[in-house]
């Protein structure tokens, strides 16, 4: 099921044309075999062979989900060989980070809000902060959308919104968990859905609404239930945390992106602080407020496969909260240094960075069709016009 | 699984671009929560508590895919305001139609023919008779397809295609009667797209085959045998059915639409009485039938399933068929009465209709990328040349 | 799940518009139907009626698949009639050779190398061949793609991609069987995708990547293994069959499919001997081997479900391994001498081919928006423009 749910991550960000969809392909199918082994190492390594199973296959999708993630904040500003090199680094750091969490301190994240979203947002960004390039601006002109790329990537959203209970509930447990943490999903979505519609008319000119927000912030109610879909959330906690998350990566799609980009010097193409970033930060943070009132009596037989350690009596729920916390502190650290790391390894001189002014720019990469032709560029024609807005 | 086949219900219509994706997207959200609560109320209401579960969602989505069937009526012609008053009231109306129909009169309709296709089409043209528009002509050349938005439709097309089956027998009884309902579904589209085509090329101008008609009326098929599917149909009397709704249905298209608009003035946008409600009311007379026909012989064990009330003798297959046909009855009315109710008051002014020569218009709704430029204006344009045609 | 795998079978072949989507969508629906009744005569005809179930439609979506497979062979150069012909045939083909293969040969081929890839790219071959058309030229300009269309058929892809392990597992025993054949497949899917890329760029103009490589290629890792995913493949052997079936294929669009026409006189518009033609073959000789080595040290208790002969003592590894290649050869057989007797049918006169200088021409066979105007022939004046090139 997750497999499908991932496959989606992917037609997310097409929006760019060849270079999104492609590069999202090729970094998906290097994740996948580098994470496989990678998590093979440090989970299921007995007697020199590594097991793998359905369970791996599902990791390995979390785990190229955060690579896709990272690669939506520097989407077309870097070339294929820096990111096969981002991906190389970042699935390492992801398997640390995870096995950290997860094994070492008992952390509890189904859906990954730290581990995949928190993580993979944080990583991206201050990759991109690295990679900063004043210049940029000779690109401004082709960073938009045109109609038909906006549906595509609407498509995407769809498909996503859709596939997105089913991810979060992938590696939980069988029955009553799995189905409270779809429904708690599924509720979070519609949520974020509703409060995404309504902050973009609020905020946008006229009242008209902003296909950004709807194909963005629509889904940030999936990632902040990452953490505690799993738990006892309830419906309503579940649509109230999905309409908060709306509400506010709508309103940092609209002031906070301008913001990192003047003033923290970060340029993130696809907004996924907005998307990732900030909901991912409340998801974990939601899970520490779940967690501390986790007791005996609202959990009842399922407290055993939610939280093994509380019910077992070696650890209390406070505790559990503030190990969730501390899950949270490790994850920016780990993203951070990474990030900062990777940033630096790919200003490697041999990577082969487009130019400034050839940035989210196909015919660096790809044969695109029509392109000796004088006159039939439909596409690029399109962008140039974009140029005397 | 139906999760997925409801997804693909909102990506069939988006032919009109944004409007048409955002505003499905926006319904569904909407009426996936508010008729959670409605059935609720209706059907699982304990001492203060609405019982959520995986049933409940599966419902909340069929009564989302009424309502969406609603919007293909009006599309285009309506506000977001106006479009979710609407889908505030048909889900109160959907859920007590439904409720009469399986809980007090013991009608038995899986795939929803009746209750979903024929409430929903009703619903959506009485709807938009009171919302008749005799200024339209000024909009008129918006409402044709290009090129790339009648393949975009057409993958929604393929994708209902696909997930019908699962989405007739979601709430079918498990084994044999889920297979048989799964079976007689597929059969049934199979042959209604075949119907399609032969038709589509015998009525078209050179013999050449339309595209609205392969879009829409090859999905016939799956609403036609909504009540009948997990009943014995055969698979003979799958593909008679399926093969009788993909030529009605594209008769309709071609001669019964403009018949509507000119005399009815019922201005039907997605043609929803062609592939909702036509081949829903065959479909309802389909079930009549077929279960007027049901025998202990027959049905073996397996009648105890499909039709309780005769298995344990508290009613014959002929009581069953009467009831059957009042149930389409009551859901006309319902659907009757609630539409001009709807019309009504979605006239309220300060709804913000669009202007009659503002229809099918993305630009009075959404920031539309292009749109301040003189030379781009690419999807407009092709749009103001059709008007010369 | 098969249904799934299946129906974007038929999404990848959109890139020429209209025709592409519906006529895939007419031959599957066909296809499905009669592939039914023919399979059904074949095995599962008792006392006067055909027995019909979930593994029936199975086998027909996997006879549909080999049916669009050949479809791609002569894409934009048949009408709907001489495919429909083309379909009554093959599936009657297909349906003989898969019952001397699996039933009189024993052959394993779960997810079809042989009966569905190789059968379907060489009878398509084949009968392209017979129907050469040595006045292509006047056509060529509209053979091409242009940047929207590479997105749509790029989404094909994708999904492709992820059903593909369902895909080949869907008949494989449950349990372990399954798990294994998804998995091998999985990584075989991976490991082509990677060779695809790094091949691609090789090859490339300045070290830029070829859209159509991508497309076709990354999939070949999923026909190599058709044969032998089902069996202990381990998953080193899927990398390194999916690495070399991605490379082969990417070599083939290059290098080969220009050879093709220009010395033997096969016009393959999708390349179908690239993704399906070669790659089946390797991977039948692929199972050869493997079945070859198969010992019950290997396969423990998995021998009797994998290769119930062998595991009965009726037939030793080498002897089926001998059985597989003479299935090969058998299929090869079937599909040269179908595809050539089917290409004499289809030039019979009366079936409304189009001209040589019609084809890869939506506005023959359909309706097209925007073609009674002047101005506004979007689609077409792109494609006009090309001729220029």
């Amino acid at each position: 099921m997750v497999f499908v749910g991932f496959g989606f991550l992917m037609v997310f960000l097409q929006r760019y044309g060849f270079s999104s969809v492609g590069f999202t392909f090729l970094l998906a199918a290097f994740a996948l075999q580098w994470s496989t082994l990678v998590q093979g190492f440090l989970h299921s390594f007995h007697s020199g062979h590594i097991h793998v199973g359905v369970e791996s296959m599902i990791n390995a999708d979390f785990c190229a989900g955060a690579v896709l993630i990272s690669f939506g904040a520097v989407l077309g500003k870097t070339g294929p060989a820096q990111l096969l090199l981002m991906a190389l680094l970042e699935v390492v750091l992801f398997g640390i980070n995870e096995f950290v969490l997860l094994h070492l301190l008992g952390v509890r994240d189904a859906g990954g809000s730290m581990t995949i979203h928190t993580f993979g947002a944080y990583f991206g960004l201050v990759l991109s902060r690295v990679l900063y390039r004043p210049q940029l601006e000779k690109s401004k002109h082709r960073q938009g959308s045109v109609y038909h790329s906006d549906l595509f990537a609407m498509m995407g959203t769809i498909f996503l919104w859709i596939f997105w209970p089913s991810f979060n509930s992938a590696l939980t447990a069988l029955g009553a968990g799995q189905h409270r943490t779809a429904l708690n999903t599924y509720y979070s979505l519609a949520a974020s859905t509703l409060g995404t519609f309504a902050l973009s008319a609020l905020v946008g000119e006229d009242g008209r609404l902003d296909m950004v927000h709807v194909q963005n912030a629509a889904l940030a109610g999936g990632v902040v239930v990452g953490t505690s879909s799993e738990m006892m959330l309830t419906p309503f906690g579940a649509l109230a945390a999905g309409f908060l998350a709306g509400t506010v990566s709508t309103l940092g799609y609209k002031f906070f992106t301008p913001i990192l980009e003047s003033k923290f010097k970060v340029q993130d193409t696809c907004g996924v602080h907005n998307l990732h970033g900030m909901p991912g930060v409340l998801g974990a943070l939601l899970g520490v407020l779940v967690a501390g009132l986790a007791t005996h009596e609202a959990y009842g037989d399922g407290l055993e496969s939610v939280f093994p350690l509380i019910a077992e009596g070696q650890r209390s729920a406070t505790s559990q909260a503030m190990l969730q916390l501390f899950g949270l502190f490790v994850t920016l650290m780990f993203a951070s240094v990474g990030g900062g790391l990777g940033g630096l390894l790919l200003k490697l001189p041999f990577l082969d960075s487009p130019p400034d002014s050839q940035c989210y720019e196909d015919r660096v990469h790809w044969q695109v069709p029509g392109e000796h032709e004088d006159e039939a560029q439909r596409p690029l024609r399109v962008e140039e016009a974009d140029t005397q807005a």
